[in-house]
């Protein structure tokens, strides 16, 4: 079914506002989804706690029960989980493992969108192109706003598979001789239902550009299917330009030349690496947001930024929720509410233009600031 | 043995220039190493062909002889290798996995040592550090030269196993139920002799700082085993300050505050996409180098730029030989001519500082200014 049709008047939505700042961005999140809906459109939330503080309290990562629960809402709205980097009490992995990645295999979330773009407004950490390439620009005087490239693309990272798998193990465990093992898993299905997605998205936007990101020269096995596939597939879409990139050489191109990505597929694990260093280079993980997209609509899709929980801010206002209302935006996409998404983008288009120079903000001061936008 | 027990006062080196611009690049260290030796030292080079090229006129990626015939050197100093990116004759990672790969799997280089550093006079992707935050660097009129922290750091990549071991394979083969796996296999000998090592070099730097990069929350077999030895072997050393980072979060620190890092120790996967992006952050791939080291020294150890063998400049005289160059630099260290390294390193310094704004220069011209400081 398209966005449109499956367009509702009610939108059942499951809240997970997890650790650290995941509440207080949610929090943002739900007030501007709120304002931004038209009137004749209900907006029922069920909020549900899991994250390490739960774990510690109750035992549990996530329950059957649980996800049998949130398998019958429209979508999820998800903040971030995870303990303090020092906390003891936790095993590196247990909520990561148990929840979240649980969540995105269990719900079939095989497109991780994630889209990056340097808004207008906003600096990142790379210089100008002008600076960068000084013997391009002539003689320096030219008007570097009005010639910057724009940097503006998408990461489908595929959701279910690859090195996530886990599928590994350990043996003569805690010794001198302990092996550990970590398997990669691939499978032509898996590849292709998210090729496929990105060749759509790609075939929507005005450069239609894709490009292939693996390490086929050295794993051999997944990037010479990867690679397969992604060429035959690309014969059904004669009006996308495709090209490939090694990962490694990928990360140089994205803290260089940002501007040259449209749409890039990945795996799980390069697709996790490369959206943090996008975030990076396009103005920091506080403006990064992502979908857990299940296409097929067979399980709710789930919505969260790609920041962490950051136990170390939580409480003290400083948190940035403009990733969390960014992914409240994507919800709304995929929920058949484009409209409403876009006045959302609009409002933090607008919003980070006056950030600019301006004092520093707290989260709700921000979270009302987007709000009054959108309903105004 | 330490570096200076093993100087000798004959270097027997074996040189593979392989594929497109490698043999040029090459070429320009050698000059620059026969400048530097002191008088009483004798180098001796044997060329062997080997790489893309080699492949497709032969049919030899690297046979057990020549293998055998390598072993005799005391070091090998490598340019690239790799065919045109859209040359069909070669399968991608024929080369890759027969020839370098091999190489450093047979030679047991199970140190992948990957120095980066922002040289002064150089300008890399970021901006300066009072620009990235203004709000840090009170009225902006400050001289952000002089407070600019300085970028200088090493990655110890693990250069034996991991995803790297090209264990896995396909089922299924070329159909729609075709299912790939890479396995990433893991030793606790083979991690605590290159964590090790990464200590041993934190020790001696003025900073004394070590930074574990993984994915421990996700691949948590592997994950753990690398944060166990890691922290056992920290015991050992009280006087390093050791710290741990998730791989993504690791991006978005080297491409934001990359003056935060002292030593780096990662798997080879990880240690090949960072080493990159290290590279771009600090002023590009045309200054990085490598050796692929052999601490133990039962095989001669290899030294290499960072960079591929970028077909479509070879022949032009555009390709940087100072990766190369740095690259004799390591080879001369590891053999025990720490003075005769060091002069290359100053030669490079100097020579970057003359580039600035300076006419671009052929790859003979750089290697001859830097063989004539060298000399001087
Ligand atoms: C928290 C972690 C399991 C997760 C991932 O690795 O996918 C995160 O880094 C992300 O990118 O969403
Ligand atoms: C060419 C390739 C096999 C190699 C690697 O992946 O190790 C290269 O990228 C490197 O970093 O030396």
């Amino acid at each position: 079914p398209s966005d449109t049709e499956v367009r509702s008047k009610l939108i059942d939505l499951a809240v997970i506002g997890g650790d650290g700042i995941g509440p207080e961005v949610t929090a943002e999140a739900l007030k501007v989804l709120a304002a931004v809906l038209p009137e004749d459109v209900k907006l029922e939330t069920t909020e549900y706690k899991l994250g390490a503080e739960h774990w510690l309290a109750t035992g549990e990562a996530l329950s059957e029960e649980t996800l049998e629960r949130l398998k019958a809402h429209d979508a999820i709205l998800f903040g971030a989980v995870g303990a303090a980097p020092g906390d003891k009490r936790i095993p590196s992995g247990l909520i990561e493992r148990g929840m979240l990645l649980k969540l995105r295999f269990a719900f079939d979330h095989y497109v991780n969108l994630r889209p990056s773009k340097l808004w207008p407004g906003t600096t990142g950490p790379l210089r100008s192109r002008a600076e960068r390439s000084p013997n391009d620009s002539g003689s320096g005087s030219s008007d570097a706003a009005s010639t910057e490239p724009v940097i503006d693309f998408i990461v489908v990272r595929e959701g279910t598979e690859g090195p996530y798998a886990g599928n590994g193990g350990t043996m003569r465990t805690g010794t001198d001789q302990e092996i550990a093992t970590e398997v990669s898993v691939n499978t032509a299905y898996g590849i292709e239902r998210v090729v496929r997605d990105a060749f759509e998205r790609a075939k929507a936007r005005p450069r239609r550009k894709l490009t292939l990101v693996h390490k086929n020269n050295v794993l051999v096995f997944a990037g010479h299917l990867w690679t397969r596939i992604f060429n035959a597939v690309a014969t059904e879409y004669p009006e996308v330009t495709t090209d490939y990139m090694h990962v490694d050489a990928a990360t140089i191109f994205l803290s260089t030349q940002p501007e040259r990505f449209d749409v890039i597929v990945t795996d799980n694990l390069f697709g996790d690496i490369l959206t943090d260093l996008a975030a990076a280079v396009t103005g920091g993980i506080g403006l990064a947001a992502s979908g857990n997209v299940n296409p097929a609509r067979t399980f709710p899709s789930m919505f969260e930024p790609v920041h962490g929980s950051a136990p170390d801010i939580a409480g003290t206002g400083k948190a940035d929720p403009t990733a969390a209302i960014l992914s409240a935006a994507l919800l709304l996409a995929h929920l058949g509410h484009a409209e409403a998404a876009a006045r959302i983008e609009a409002a933090v288009g607008a919003d980070l233009i006056e950030r600019e120079g301006a004092a520093a903000r707290s989260t709700s001061e921000i979270g009302d600031a987007i709000r009054v936008r959108v309903a105004g």
